[in-house]
């Protein structure tokens, strides 16, 4: 069973084949929100607070907290946000940086076990993140590109995983501490983007026993009606083996993907969640159709 | 390559994995359907036209036609309602009844050559109706259930459907001319109705190398927002391999699920069918959001 537990000071959050999907609230992050990184680096957190209520009362597991803004102190200001998050909610974080003193700086304030995203293949960082989570006993999102960039072959982006599996090896941490991000190509550019991933997801379950996390909205770069593919590719990956995903719960399509989701892969015991969510509007008109199709079981 | 062909006079549909999902229109059925029953019966076919070009408008490749009502003459209104069918559209039809005298009728008018829906395990049936596939030459549609009724468990229903595929072999009809109808359970009352059809759909492709359909509205019997479960539920079984379905494209939420199915499995080649189905929808506010998760290619 692979599983992967990450915390807060005061709740745990299991990643697994047999959980409930974990949606990572991904809005925590002023990269293309001119506003927020404005007031960020002012040190203004208001609409960080606002934004993580907000994601966890729509359903994020977990907030994933970004402050990659140019010119700033974002290492400063990324631990004060990670602060600031969890004076607010209880949810666990995944503390978001490309920059090695960001991520230092957010796992020295961290209260609970964290999700560190992330960790790529180059050897240079393998060696500057890994002894990071070892020493904090995080969690690590290993992204599966490296020296040479992102690979469109999904069986090199599948080594390039296995490499910082082995490597996270040698320094004592067991591969259920590591969510693999497949990485999601635009399928307007790549028609086989989807089939490929899932296809990946699916050899890094049953090969490399890993988790995974994916920003999902990449899929449907330049194209019309964003969501309902964001949407549909949630459910798919789901059923490929995907276990957790970096994206927006306030979007409607996207929510309900997941819980349809984990309805249909057997992870809502009696529905009730997807219940709970929309017991509220009419049934009536649609159990006459359903009604008609159980009488298939007919005698002639 | 399992490719299922089936025709009108004038058009020509596949089935197949490589090939966009087929949807086959189910509301001209009168279970259910008090009004259209009775006119029907009286010989008033107008809703049954509007019903097929409304369906044929709204995306299905083919129209499955029923004319069960209790009491009524069936094969000749049957026989009837596949002319006016054929009459103002241009789609093959699956010619739906559990009455053989009514199959036949139906084939007697059907120009083309039609899916036949259904036969199912009972040797009786396949006696009766597989003669009609082979003097006909059409292709069937094979429900996975027999004398002992419909099996909860997917590797009995898998046995039903390789006897039916084998007792077709007896009477020439090759692989390709059955499409499997695996049975659809309510995830409602059985938490593992999703993995385990999804799982008889791959070994139904893998294994029998046969297209699949199935009657996908079951799946949300008795729960609340039915078609948000049914969408997702097509577009997640397309990934375990289902190649066609029985089912309403006239609700927005199966059409898009079944054309987000086709783009993410790579059978929309450039989006293009997407593209022009929501090009008119916003994608602005979208696009900046997708700028961000690409940033995931980062030196830190």
């Amino acid at each position: 069973m692979i599983e992967t537990v990450i915390s807060s000071a005061s709740q745990e959050v299991i990643i697994g084949p047999e959980r409930p999907f974990v949606i990572i609230g991904e809005r925590i992050n002023p990269t293309g929100r001119k506003l927020l990184a404005e007031e960020m680096a002012a040190g203004d957190f208001s609409r960080v607070e606002q934004d993580a209520i907000a994601q966890v009362q729509a359903g994020a597991r977990m907030l994933d907290v970004n402050a990659g803004i140019p010119l700033a102190d974002e290492p400063a200001i990324l631990a004060k946000a990670i602060q600031v998050v969890q004076a607010v909610t209880n949810v666990p974080i995944s503390i978001d940086s490309s920059i090695v003193a960001a991520l230092e700086a957010g796992l020295e304030v961290y209260q609970g076990k964290a999700l560190l995203n992330s960790v790529t293949g180059e050897d240079e960082r393998l060696e500057q993140v890994l002894p990071l989570v070892k020493k904090y006993n995080a969690a690590v999102v290993a992204i599966s590109n490296d020296e040479t960039g992102i690979s469109e072959d999904p069986d090199v982006r599948f080594a390039v995983a296995k490499k910082i599996v082995e490597r996270a090896a040698d320094f004592g941490i067991p591969s259920s501490d590591i969510v693999v991000d497949p990485l999601v190509m635009p399928i307007g550019a790549i028609n086989q983007a989807g089939k490929q991933v899932f296809q990946l997801i699916a050899r890094l379950q049953n090969e490399l026993a890993v988790n995974t996390t994916c920003g999902a909205s990449n899929i449907s770069f330049g194209l019309p009606q964003r969501n309902g593919i964001n949407g549909h590719f949630l459910s798919m990956a789901m059923v490929a083996g995907l276990t957790s995903a970096i994206t927006n719960p306030i979007h409607d399509e996207v929510n309900q993907a997941v819980k349809a989701g984990d309805v249909l892969m057997g992870r809502d015991p009696n529905c009730t969640r997807w219940i709970a969510k929309y017991a509220d509007r009419s049934t009536e008109r649609e159990s006459a159709r359903g009604g008609r199709r159980r009488g298939r079981n007919r005698q002639g």
